[in-house]
């Protein structure tokens, strides 16, 4: 459906291959129509293509046996969790073999101590949580989705608490990883930092799984706040909550959490989520710290919304009103394109510094009421990134179009002001274009990091750039 | 002097080369010997090595055109800053041509409204610090000596205020870099997250110059606190200090520095800094926050001091007070190798999981007590970072020798504890085994991008690992 897609050359497997596959996975080697098509669809726009069978991996070494047999026979390899990536991530476009690591969901190890966890990749961050909470901990990184870990290393995800406790990058102390030749290496140690050699951490996080396929990941965890509170509020204008958001930041105050919902967002939310909040633009709230100190950024941030023509603040102060907010806020995307019944979505991921934010939003917004597709605002704007919605009809390919231009213009409105094309969602196949026009000559230094490191590209190819 | 360092293959000049260098940047090319020498120096024990020539680059373009003439004429290339490096890392050990960057110290751009600055790479720190400090801003990264900003990120510095800000990896949106194919490339934009492609920014933080120059950096920047408190409390015991800080690393206290010293350090730098503190081990701490927001962590810590058997906080809340406290703290590393006329510094740099830290001093205290060569212990110790200082007298080679053997017993200390062998000292030429027995096979990864990004091994060769 995307006119993005460029066509790829797709080899039949080699004789003999599958038979290899299933002596070193039994029957958690698949090639079943249902299981292949799960395999390579996604969230959003992109048309499914199906790998060539999909094994589900049980170890560290299974992966490794797995890419060995892979790399022997030239057949690609594409790394895969649950499927909640936006760009095209995890799509096999030359066939091969998708290794579903989703049931490497084992949590490891708990420091409770040292404030650190390892993890094997399949894990998900809502079990990780209900596994923590008892022991009093949490890990931060909330995208929305209810991705595992080792998806969320290799886009690089953040979203809705990264304006506090930063993204992926900086939640991750360490990560396994099996190479593409086929050795399994550790990329760091457990210390909190270390200058021993190249980041190879950080290389991998945001590589897609096109360097290699990360098995397993030792993250930095944070105490439970003695007290969170969690606030709505609406506005009368677009402009006053994104200068509220903006000022907030500037102040420094250490906001847990700060996301903007638009009016065509909170009406979409409103009937999804069977809620009843004013539908104008919207700042949702989430403080963490002791008590004393969560009511002085409170006082700081109420005083700000007052300002920039804020309503009253809604609290939810109880764990289950809490939930039901934020749960709101997670299946935002499932109402923005469910607001057309058999709608898929496409979803913009610009980022900007700060100071550029409402400028950025408000003529977004002036670009999108010219647009004939549905379309709603939402973002982490603590951050400098939001989101459009689009929900698009597929039966009409004008809609594709209209929607491409508009994403093409954002991204490079964004770009102007010194942002990025994507956020928090990655390059995949969506953004490669803009990928070039957001770093120039230095997509050529990755291109020559990924062909030493792979060689015959084989490791999720077709991925972040062409080579 | 050490035995760590090999043998290295050193080729004469080729003709016409100096004269090229000349003309591209005239008298600020350099061949007289006290200035070849002042650049093949190091603070610590490694032996002087001279660069052919030095040339000092006002501009990226004008870097870029001596990498392509070092290319051209296959001569090694080494970016210098203020020479303050520990593991010598800039020593140029194949010869060749250093670029010293330390007249590339403009401030370019301060975005106060997104707490961002551009510098070129030859700013120090207490510049920025002082250029930034009128517009309320400042820049937290803090490694103790007045390194220049570029200096910083190759390194991965972090020092006394990493606990709370993070390390030189945290600190940076981007970079300007010239690769060794001699192009000019930005790794990022300035948003604050971004998920476009390989992290090439933390990939040259930290690789010590062996991957190409960084010329600009942009920096994170944070608003001056509204309150800041420094305080001194002395322990009965070392555990008891350690012991302190571990419960106050637990606790989620957010304390912007807490720095230990120990019996001896505090005996060097009463003599060193002119002070007058009791001669036990001490932390040092300083807090940032709102006024209520610093009471509150005071009186946590407070608490966690007294039962651990520390005396009362000596409080320096005016502006000297604190500048005198922490100019001692800067100047330890001087005052504990200068114990002994004439000695030369070695400074081990080792940092653990915070649970282990209390045991990894304790055993590097016992192992000291039966050396003879003077040493002290600093540290950083939020992070589980801490350093042993040596004072070595230069005509006794079995000090050498003795302080290497104490020095490979704390790295396979820590490494058995899952820390590091260097926290943030880098690798350079003092710690080449040590990354080998710390990240094993993922070394050869690291190779393998050296090899793809500088094939011709021009880039400060022969620094991190031998190719």
């Amino acid at each position: 459906m995307t006119t993005q897609q460029t066509p790829h050359q797709r080899k039949p497997l080699p004789p003999g291959f599958l038979d290899e596959v299933r002596a070193a996975v039994g029957v958690r080697l698949h090639t079943g129509k249902a299981i292949l098509l799960q395999h390579g669809s996604s969230e959003t726009h992109f048309d499914p293509v199906f790998p060539d069978a999909v094994a589900f991996a049980h170890s560290t070494a299974e992966v490794a046996a797995l890419v060995r047999l892979c790399i022997a026979h030239e057949v690609p390899i594409i790394p895969f969790g649950a499927g909640t990536s936006l760009e095209g991530n995890i799509t096999p476009i030359r066939g091969g073999l998708t290794i579903d690591l989703s049931e490497m969901n084992a949590i490891l190890e708990v420091h409770h101590e040292d404030l650190d966890c390892t993890v094997q990749a399949g894990v998900r961050r809502e079990q990780l949580n209900d596994h923590l909470r008892d022991q009093g901990l949490f890990f931060p990184i909330d995208p929305g989705a209810n991705a595992t870990i080792g998806g969320m290393a290799s886009t690089r995800a953040s979203g809705t608490n990264a304006v506090r406790y930063g993204t992926m990058r900086d939640a991750i102390l360490s990560l396994r990883v099996v190479t593409p030749e086929g050795k399994i290496i550790r990329t760091a140690r457990r210390a909190r930092k270390s200058a021993a050699g190249y980041d190879l951490t950080r290389l991998m996080i945001g590589a897609e799984g096109t360097l290699g396929i990360i098995t397993e990941i030792t993250l930095r965890l944070h105490g439970i706040p003695e007290a969170i509170s969690s606030a709505v509020c609406s506005f009368k204008t677009l402009k006053g909550a994104v200068d509220t958001v903006v000022q907030a930041i500037q102040l420094a105050v250490p906001v847990a959490r700060i996301e903007l919902l638009d009016d065509a967002q909170m009406r979409a939310s409103n009937t999804y989520s069977h809620l009843n909040y004013p539908e104008k633009t919207t700042l949702l709230f989430e403080f963490h710290g002791s008590e004393r100190y969560v009511q002085e950024q409170v006082e700081t941030v109420r005083t700000l919304a007052g300002i920039n023509g804020g309503g009253d603040f809604l609290w939810s102060n109880l764990p289950e009103e809490r939930s039901r907010l934020w749960k709101a806020r997670h299946e935002a995307y499932y109402a923005a394109v469910g607001q057309r019944a058999g709608a898929v979505g496409w979803t913009t991921d610009v980022c900007v510094p700060i100071s550029r934010l409402a400028q950025c939003i408000l003529e977004t917004k002036e670009d999108l009421a010219t647009s004939t597709v549905p379309a709603t605002i939402l973002g982490h704007v603590g951050d400098g990134n939001f989101h459009v919605i689009f929900s698009i009809d597929p039966n009409a390919p004008q809609e594709m179009e209209e929607v491409e231009a508009i994403n093409d213009r954002l991204v490079h409105r964004a770009l102007g002001m010194d942002g990025t094309c994507t956020g928090e969602h990655g390059i995949g196949m969506g953004k490669q274009r803009h990928l070039v026009d957001e770093l120039g000559d230095a997509v050529d230094l990755m291109r020559l990091i990924k062909r030493a490191i792979d060689p015959k590209d084989l490791f999720n190819p077709g991925k972040i750039f062409q080579l």
